[in-house]
C-alpha cells in the first residue's frame, strides 16, 4: 500500500466486493517504503540486527496499515476490524525473519465475518509458541493472505500486485507477451522459482498445499471497475485438472539473470566427490541450483553447478580454499555472466519433442547451451547472458505464445 | 527518545546501571515526532479517527523503540529482551486512547531479570480483556513506567525527561528558581494538576497509590556521568513523612495560562442553580476547575467558574443557548485572558498566614485577585494574564524559594 490516498482506494475496492454480498478478509502489506525505513533504523543501531528484535520492529509496518485500512472502511460506512497476527493468532515457528506459519485460529475471523464485519489482518507476521512476534520474510504478506484464505476455506484468494497477472514471458523483453487467464499451480511454482517476480514462491507453495484458488491481479486499476470485470481480470492459479486439457503445451518462458556458473575441473571420478563439492557450498549457506557432472574421461571428470550471482565470489572462495586441494581437482573456473532461460508447461508431460524444439530454436539463433536441467514440466538452459533476451524472444515465437 | 544516536545513549546509561549490579526494566517512549506522525496518518484517513484503530496504529511507535533499544543494548554486549504491552501482559480497561492499567503480570519480567537480562517494555499501551491494543493517552509512558515499577516492587522509578527535575517555579519566568531535591507525592500531584508539565498527573497518582519512589531526572546529561552523581540528580518524589519536617513551608509556585473565566450574572439564588450551570458544561465534556458563587444580594447571585481556554467558546455557547434563559440569568460574561497562579506546600497545613502573605504580596504589586480556591496544601488565585509572570516572581521572592 502506498500513500493514504492509496489506502482509501483499497477501501473502495473492498467495499465494492462487500456490497456484492461477499465476506471479506483483507491482508494488506506495509505502506510503500515503510519496511525499508524500519530495517534502516535497526541497521543504524546494529549493522547485523538481532533477529527477534528486528521482527518486533518490522512487524509494526503492517500493524499501521491494518489500522489505517480499517479506518478507511469505517470512514465510508463499513463495519471493519483490524487484527495483528498475534491477535488472530497466526502461529508460526520461531525462525525470526523467515518464520513459517503453523496454524491459524479462524474463530475470531469467522465470528466477525458472520457479524457482517470486514476483517483486516496484518500480513508478513505471526507469533511463536512463546508469544514472540515473528515475520515471514520479504513478500510474506502474500503468504499470509493465502494461508488465511486456506484457514477460512475462502472461495478465492485475490492477490493485488503492481502487475495485472502472469504473462507468457516478461513483457519488457517480448512486447507480444500475453497475459495468462489461468495457470496451473505447478506451472506457477516453476515460474516463481525460475525468476518470475509475480508471487513469492512460499505463497505459491501454500496455495498448492491447501488448494487455494488464487488470483493475481492489479492494484492499479480503477477501484470502481465493475465487479464482473475485476473477477475475470488477472491470472487464476487453478487446481482443476480439466482446465489443463484446454491449455497450450507451453504456458510461459521464464528468464533469470541472477545466475553464476562454477566448474570444478579434473576431479577424480570416485564416490563422494559430489557431496564434498556441494556440501561445502551448502555449509556456506549458498543455494545450489543446477548441477551437472560430465562423462568421465580416463578417471577424471568435470563438475559444474550454478549459484545465485551474489554468492558467486564466496562460492569460488570456498571451493578454492576448502575443496580444491582436498579432492585433488585441477582447477576451479567460473563465469558470472550467464543467464537461465526456461520453458514451462504442464502440457509438456504428454508432448514429446518440446526439448528438441527448444534446442533447435536456440541453435538456429547461434546460442550455445552451457548447461541443461529438466523437470516434468520445465526445461531450463544456461546460456551466455548477452543472449538472454534473444533466446526468450525466439522461444516465445517458436512456441507461438503470442497466440495464447 | 530522539534519533538512533539518542537511543544508543540511552543504552549506555542503562548499561551503566546494570554494570553496577542493578536489575533494570526500561520503558522507553516513542521516537521523537513518531506518535504525531502516526496520528497524522490516521487523520488523513479519518478526521475523527476510530479510537480502537487509532490505538492499533499509535502503539507501533513504542514497539519500534523497544526493539531498537534492545538492539542497542545487545550491540554493547548486554543481554536484553523487548516486550510489547500485550506480551507482558499489561492489562487495561477498554477505554481506547485513554485506557487505565488494571494489572501487570510480573512473571516474565522477573524471570528475565533473574536471568540477568535487561527487560524493555513498551510504554503508553496495554491490552484489554478481548486482546485489543489500548493506549493510555499522551504522556502514558510515564504512567507505564511507574506502574511497572509498582508491579515488580522496584526500589525506585527513574523518569528521564527533558528537564532535570522539579523546580520551585518555571525557570523561564524566575531565573532564581531552584531545583527541589525532594518533593512529597501530594505536592507533586498539585504541581502536575496546576500546570507543571514535568510529569503526567496519572503517573503521579499511580506513584502515590502504590508508593513508588519516583525520581524525575534529565535525559540530556552525559550518559557516562558517575552513577553516584546521577542517583542524586533530579527530584525525588518521596513518601517518607520524616522528610517533610525538614522541608520549607512552601515548595513551589505553579502557573497556568490555560484558563478562561465565565460569570453567569443575576442568577436567582435558589437550590439547583449550581447543578444546572455546571452540569450543562460537564455534559459538553468540558472540565470545570474553580467554581465560586458570590454572596446573594436581594435574591440574585453571580456564579463564576473557570474552564480550559480551548473550551471557552464552546462553554460560552452552551451557557448562552442552553442555560441562560432556563435559569433566568441576566447575562453571561467571560474573559479568556486570565491565568492561575498557585502556591504549593505540605508545610502550609501547619502554618497559618500563608494565604495572608500571598494576598499581601499580590496587593503590593497592584494585582487584582479575581477568584480564589484552596486545598490543604495549595492556594490558587485567578488574575489577569498580563500579571502572571510578575505574580510568580513576586511570590517566589516573598516565600524565599531561591534559598531552598
Amino acid at each position: 500500500m502506498g500513500s493514504t490516498e492509496r489506502i482509501k482506494n483499497v477501501a473502495k475496492r473492498v467495499a465494492k466486493w462487500h456490497d456484492a454480498g461477499h465476506k471479506i478478509v483483507v491482508v494488506p502489506s506495509a505502506m510503500s517504503g515503510e519496511t525499508n525505513r524500519l530495517i534502516g533504523l535497526a541497521r543504524e543501531i546494529m549493522p547485523e540486527p538481532d533477529q527477534r528484535e528486528l521482527d518486533m520492529i518490522a512487524a509494526t509496518g503492517e500493524q499501521v496499515s491494518v489500522g489505517l485500512l480499517s479506518m478507511a472502511l469505517k470512514a465510508i460506512g463499513k463495519e471493519a476490524v483490524s487484527y495483528a497476527g498475534w491477535q488472530v493468532p497466526i502461529k508460526t515457528d520461531s525462525a525470526f525473519t523467515k518464520a513459517r506459519i503453523q496454524s491459524i485460529d479462524d474463530a475470531r475471523i469467522k465470528s466477525d465475518l458472520d457479524a457482517g464485519k470486514i476483517v483486516i489482518i496484518t500480513g508478513f507476521q505471526g507469533v511463536d509458541e512463546q508469544n514472540n512476534i515473528t515475520t515471514l520474510g520479504r513478500g510474506g504478506s502474500d503468504t499470509s493472505a493465502v494461508a488465511v484464505a486456506a484457514a477460512i476455506n475462502a472461495d478465492e484468494c485475490l492477490i493485488y500486485t503492481d502487475v495485472d497477472g502472469v504473462y507468457t514471458t516478461d513483457p519488457r523483453i517480448v512486447s507480444e507477451a500475453r497475459r495468462l487467464k489461468r495457470i496451473t499451480f505447478e506451472e506457477m511454482l516453476e515460474m516463481a522459482s525460475l525468476g518470475s517476480k509475480v508471487l513469492q514462491i512460499r505463497s505459491v507453495e501454500f496455495a498448492g498445499n491447501y488448494k487455494v484458488p488464487t488470483r493475481v491481479l492489479s492494484s492499479l486499476t480503477d477501484p470502481m471497475m465493475s465487479l464482473e470485470e475485476e473477477a475475470q481480470s488477472g491470472t487464476l492459479i487453478s487446481f482443476e485438472e480439466e482446465n489443463n486439457m484446454e491449455q497450450a503445451v507451453i504456458s510461459g518462458i521464464a528468464s533469470s539473470r541472477d545466475e553464476a556458473k562454477i566448474t570444478v575441473r579434473g576431479v577424480p571420478d570416485r564416490p563422494g566427490i559430489a557431496f564434498q563439492i556441494v556440501g561445502a557450498i551448502a555449509d556456506g549457506n549458498i543455494e545450489v541450483d543446477m548441477i551437472i557432472q560430465n562423462q568421465s574421461l580416463d578417471g577424471k571428470t568435470d563438475f559444474s553447478l550454478t549459484v545465485p550471482r551474489n554468492d558467486y565470489a564466496r562460492a569460488m572462495d570456498i571451493l578454492n580454499t576448502k575443496v580444491k586441494a582436498q579432492i585433488g581437482a585441477i582447477e576451479i573456473i567460473g563465469d558470472n555472466h550467464v543467464s537461465k532461460v526456461s520453458v514451462i508447461g504442464v502440457g509438456m508431460r504428454s508432448h514429446v519433442g518440446i526439448a528438441a524444439q527448444m534446442f533447435k530454436t536456440l541453435f538456429d539463433e547461434g546460442i550455445n547451451i552451457q548447461m541443461i536441467s529438466t523437470s516434468e514440466i520445465k526445461i531450463s538452459v544456461l546460456i551466455d547472458e548477452k543472449y538472454m533476451e534473444l533466446a526468450v524472444r525466439a522461444l516465445h515465437k517458436a512456441f507461438e505464445l503470442e497466440k495464447i
